[in-house]
């Protein structure tokens, strides 16, 4: 039996969910694994908690010297969020000579870099499978199952808040603000949700399975990200109609000239593997040169989830198997960043939802400026006008430059041929 | 850069991936691991196959000693098909002190106990991601990923050319020799299919799916297996009325006196993730107590996918991963067996299809019967009676006790109370 001693950074839910694994299930680790996982202190701010929550036997403090001037605890499992307290206190244990165990997204996508070399110069490892899809193994499943794969793409739904909102406006009818106001009520989204349907969140993720996938920096500030804010019924009955659902997507995508990565709302067909993923499930589809394609669903969030996957990175580091990964894959330190395609040379499906007022011709000239501008079509149609005289045309296109189409549909908004902004989205 | 030096065993299918990823991409795995990893040997009844088959640089010979006798070469990997030669050749390479690497799912599910106590004995290790579900990780999902978890329940497409012949059934509306030659035609079938058909393959797989899920040995004759040889068009289209689809099902589920493992022929809900894991792809459907449930789908079998598999056993232990895997995850040696439920105990839910007489009385004389072996029904419908006067009734159950449904529909068909043995199936 080897005996671990674990210091705790942060005590909020993720950090309820692992105290109470290892107040309950620490025989299953020591039957399954040979390890006895101590949890000798708990950091946070907020002490009193012990009265309501296991500790697992911890000490608990708010002083976050205890852990880092304790030589016994070699490993500190950091749940601590936002980025720059966060990123010092990673900074504070590594310097101290201690392994961390994070799930903090951000903090790894925007200071990844430093960190990861500030732990390979200390001899020690930053593990992270809780920092994406919570207790999906996606990172190892990328890392060590598809090693021998020239990662193609991954199409990914990394956030449950997002996935949650758009599932309900489309079961139920509702707009965005209801379907929020319900998952806020659930515990599904923060009272503040920005990081969640600003994209961020879902930017965060992709920004740490690309830089492993792609094996180079991904500059976060790079992802072109759109959010669900401005997503309506309207869109999701279009989506429908077209046989499509709406799905944020976090795309990387690997072309001859680069990589395309962008986080966007996107019509997902209803018969591709990502369209089932719905409610809060997160779900990644990969592409490999050798697997083909492979897709993983599960839990995103939540405490319990997410201590999944933080425990398997404590047993990873305790067994000595997580150094042996950081000590010789090179993503971690990896100094010349992936080649980013800009817009306008990333090719992606179209959708366009044009208002048109009911006269010969605007069919016609919509083609006409979408074709001259290279844009192929792979459906047009006309619904009957209303009785206000409009028309409604929805079109969706081949894959093609982002760019041109944007450039085209911005000419048929000036030509008079709308007679409102057209929406446009993404289409796989 | 870290220098290894590989031998192959069998140069089949599997065999030609691994030379095909290890000729083209070697680069990858230098650049994203810091391996080098250099085929030094393949052993191969053909050598003659290498005119055609790029050996990735090795020496061609059809002498097994050529490896054996090389301590250049510390890891083999071990694509042998069949169980007795695979297993003397396996333990060979043990005992000539060499780590194995192997997509042998008979030979695991079967001798398993001793090889893996072999190679504890000698400090070395079998690593057989590839055993199961070819390019998926699913054996480190379940190994380390969820390690943290209690099991609860595995539910699994484990076979593709099963999988194949079904959903052809389904979405061509044929019959099973059919769906198998057209299988066979395509690769997705071998000329005898016996082994995959009958549900051996796929219990073979849950063997060593059960056996690190569960941690115990598992013995294989225990499971009670089922294959897909009798499913009729009939049984396709009930299924489809009910809201199913039929699937050939790996089960895994915890019960509070005793684990049940089945292979069969199960009704799935059509809204359930496995009812879109259709043609020739594998999917795994697990539910911890952390994590909730989870899915991976993917490719699970073929040249490529499995190739894929089986290099990353073949980093995780040139990288010295795996052994710190193999030195301290009990299930390898462990001696004591999981304790599984007789089918009298298990819990499942059932499908009859009743071909009865069209005389008054029938119906109610069926569900007294289910009543009183303590069957509880879910749906009941009677189809009107064809032009002979017979009629179809068809039953779904909530779960119960396996052994009272089979005995309740024995005394349906002693009673008189059908014109034909009823047809049953288990439902999810």
């Amino acid at each position: 039996m080897h005996r671990c001693d674990l210091g705790l950074i942060g005590w909020g839910t993720v950090g309820g969910g692992v105290t109470r694994i290892l107040a309950q299930d620490g025989g299953l680790l020591r039957e399954r694994c040979g390890l006895d996982l101590r949890l000798k202190t708990i950091v946070t701010r907020n002490p009193s908690r012990a009265r309501e929550a296991p500790a697992a036997g911890a000490a608990v403090t708010d002083r976050l010297d205890a852990i880092l001037a304790d030589d016994a605890i070699r490993t500190v499992i950091h749940l601590v969020g936002g980025t720059a307290e966060a990123t010092e206190i990673c900074r504070a244990c590594l310097n101290a000579g201690k392994n961390v165990v994070t799930a903090n997204k951000a903090m790894l996508a925007l200071h990844g870099d430093e960190l990861f070399q500030l732990a390979a110069d200390r001899g020690l490892c930053i593990a992270f499978e809780a920092a994406v899809a919570g207790g999906i193994p996606v990172i190892a499943a990328l890392r060590d199952g598809l090693v021998a794969n020239h990662i193609q793409a991954i199409y990914a739904i990394l956030n449950g808040t997002c996935n949650y909102i758009l599932s309900k406006m489309e079961s139920e009818g509702r707009g965005y603000r209801e379907a929020l106001a319900d998952a806020q009520r659930l515990g599904y989204a923060e009272t503040d949700p920005t990081l969640d349907v600003d994209g961020t969140d879902t930017a965060h993720k992709l920004a740490i399975l690309a830089r492993i996938a792609f094996n180079g920096r991904i500059p976060f500030a790079a992802i072109r990200t759109e959010g669900i804010q401005s997503i309506t019924f309207d869109d999701i009955r279009s989506a429908h109609t077209m046989g499509c659902r709406i799905k944020l997507l976090a795309v990387a995508q690997r072309r001859s000239n680069g990589l395309e990565l962008r986080v966007a709302p996107t019509l997902v067909p209803v018969d591709h593997p990502l369209a089932s993923v719905s409610a809060n499930y997160n779900g990644i589809f990969i592409q490999g040169h050798a697997v083909g394609t492979t897709l993983l669903v599960g839990q995103g969030a939540g405490a319990m989830p997410t201590a999944s996957a933080v425990l398997a990175d404590v047993v990873d580091i305790c067994t000595g198997r997580y150094q042996a990964t950081a000590n010789r894959f090179t993503f971690f330190t990896q100094a010349s960043p992936v080649s980013l395609l800009p817009e306008n040379e990333e090719l992606t499906g179209s959708y366009a939802r044009f208002l048109v007022p009911d006269r010969a011709g605007v069919l016609a000239g919509i083609a006409t400026i979408l074709s001259k501008h290279g844009v192929s079509l792979l459906s047009i149609h006309q619904a009957a006008p209303d009785r206000e005289g409009q028309a409604i045309i929805e079109a969706v296109t081949h894959p093609h430059r982002g760019g041109s189409f944007l450039k085209a549909v911005e000419e048929i908004d000036h030509s008079a041929l709308t007679v409102r902004p057209t929406v446009t989205l993404r289409r796989l």
